[in-house]
């Protein structure tokens, strides 16, 4: 007897999972990591404004979360000038990039990404049956472009941009994402994931009309706030295109706590201020620590820098073996030739200061290994 | 030119919302409730211990929660008596039957539940494309046998029955939950919401197999254990249907806050039993409360308790206006002749004695209205 009967889709699944996180890669390990700068993570923690509401909240907690987040929808709405009903709050951009996967995407139906670029989107794409057509980088760069090419190509639903990317720090211009915007086929949505945006420079951020209709734009409060474990973020768009969430999205699922802690962080402008010299101050001191060893640095506009190890992937990965033996967490591109890299958090100092003691013997321990 | 291409499922979905939230109601009548008795929380809080680990978490809120709820896992394994391969760990039931639903039901699955059961997981099933087959409640309670042999007629994928009962309280046996488990169909599935089954009755477990392929039971922490703000529940079926949610969860989803919660709410099994005493003591006073006013309370196995006012829906909605009026939130069952009711969560006395302040006027204010 077989019971259940799963969709013709979820038994053609595989049982992969994006991402293994660090507690999980610490038990596989049978030590805790002393560094941990591998998932992008902020370890210089969320706006102490933002914990103490958090810490308060708990004793409220009994109560659902309000099912609209409509105070953090307002806040966000005056942070970024446009009105409430263009902004949806979701279970951090995971949870988002699942909703609009669904919204959009049947079996068969072609999505367009870079290839190497974030796991996340392609397990939602795959998830709903979509079909992926994955695109080298240019250089270390997504090519929106070729992206918008392809897209063209083979009738694409949905294209998907990280500006700035992970896993490589780098970004394409504001204007480069315009001219790609002004370019997209017809029946097709920019699905533009600024995770990192915060953390950029003026020049990557695009002016994209409140109501453009071919664009939606993820944005958490996961890496520059520091909120990861709160699992909130938000997505922009044309008001149309934002109420068809209402029609699938799991509504009383942003936790109560993260909504007061996302709303204390974004009204923190004096922290937030103070967090993007300590990121710059990071990015620098990982480029350093990279040149100290002969390495160089590819140019970042997030919180982590990926640093080429000047040799291929096996090699980085050896590197990035050798830094877990040494109680260092960091992470590598996926594919070739990106993961002639290896990527760092920024984090506090002193986790630095283990990267730095460890990253030399590493290195040349991976030498002699190969 | 149009921007996107909806799905031809979503095209075709309703913007309905299966709740309207308390902030939300608050709004729409410009005032805050005093007594909030409508949305099934836990207005007793949570355990002491899991604010102060709430409370302590959320300065590691930096940090993603553990993608696999390991520890809550091993904890609710030790709990139940079962592997850890066989319990997944969610955003709230919610999220999980969500999922759930994504993994059997694709357009025109045939669905069997009550009219006037759990809405939220009509709006999942309405939202992957089945077709909801919907039963009458036998008196107050679901009927198992019933709904059995409706699966067989429409040769249904899922079955869903609450045990205890939301909205009604009631609850059947674990012998009734266990002969209709004996019935299931061939192919079909038993979805058994024991989302209050911690505050019932020893005789409202039902004995199932560690590996019975024929049953999934959703668990949650928000009700009992006072945390619906923390979006955290879990699902306990054989281990080969737990292992297909790792194809399409949102495996960084669980707010590490709430792991942390749930964790020490869990092992805080003092709490757990002075909680026992404190719902079952609040539904007494709630039964009070309507004999008081002549009206008869539904025998509950829940943290809330449905209030026969005795006439028709048209009655009952007009009590629960009068009663927001006096800013008491409750709600009430959607279907007749359930809607003959209106249905009270358990609270603080402060907040039942506001109810009792108010329930004469209101019987009074409603009737002369009608």
């Amino acid at each position: 007897m077989t019971y259940p009967r799963y969709t013709r889709l979820v038994s053609s699944l595989p049982a992969s999972v994006p991402f293994i996180g660090p507690e999980t890669l610490e038990r596989e390990r049978g030590a805790p990591f002393a560094a941990r700068l591998g998932a992008n993570e902020n370890g210089f923690g969320p706006s102490p404004r933002a914990i103490a509401a958090m810490a308060a909240e708990a004793g409220e907690v009994w109560k659902y979360g309000d099912s609209t987040s409509l105070e953090l929808r307002q806040a966000l709405a005056a942070h970024h000038g446009r009105p409430e009903n263009t902004i949806v709050v979701g279970e951090g951009v995971d949870g988002l990039l699942g909703c609009l996967v669904r919204l959009i995407i049947e079996t068969g139906d072609a999505v367009v990404t870079s290839a190497g670029a974030y796991p996340t989107f392609n397990f939602h794409v795959e998830g709903f049956g979509g079909v992926l057509h994955k695109l080298p980088y240019k250089g270390d760069h997504e090519d929106p472009q070729a992206l918008i090419a392809k897209a063209r190509e083979v009738g694409a639903k949905l294209i998907y941009i990280a500006n700035p990317d992970n896993p490589m720090g780098t970004w394409n211009t504001g204007a480069a994402i315009e001219a790609m915007i002004a370019e997209i086929p017809e029946g097709c949505l920019l699905v533009l994931d600024e995770a990192y945006i915060e953390m950029a420079p003026e020049e990557a951020v695009p002016q994209v009309a409140v109501d453009d209709p071919r664009v939606i734009r993820m944005r958490t409060f996961s890496k520059h706030y520091g909120l990861a474990g709160a699992r909130i973020g938000y997505a922009m768009g044309a008001a149309e295109l934002i109420a068809q969430f209402e029609k699938i999205r799991n509504h009383f699922g942003v936790n109560r706590i993260a909504q007061a802690g996302a709303l204390a962080a974004l009204a923190d402008t004096t922290w937030s201020a103070f967090m993007a010299r300590l990121i710059a101050g990071a990015r620098g001191r990982i480029a350093e620590i990279a040149a100290e060893n002969g390495l160089e640095a590819v140019p970042s506009a997030t919180n982590f820098v990926a640093v080429d190890c000047g040799r291929d992937g096996a090699y980085a990965r050896a590197v990035l073996a050798e830094l877990a033996k040494a109680d260092v967490f960091v992470r590598m591109p996926g594919v070739a030739p990106l993961d002639r890299c290896i990527r760092i958090s920024c984090g506090p100092d002193a986790e630095l200061d283990l990267l730095a003691k460890a990253l030399p013997e590493a290195l040349e321990r991976a030498a002699a290994a190969l």
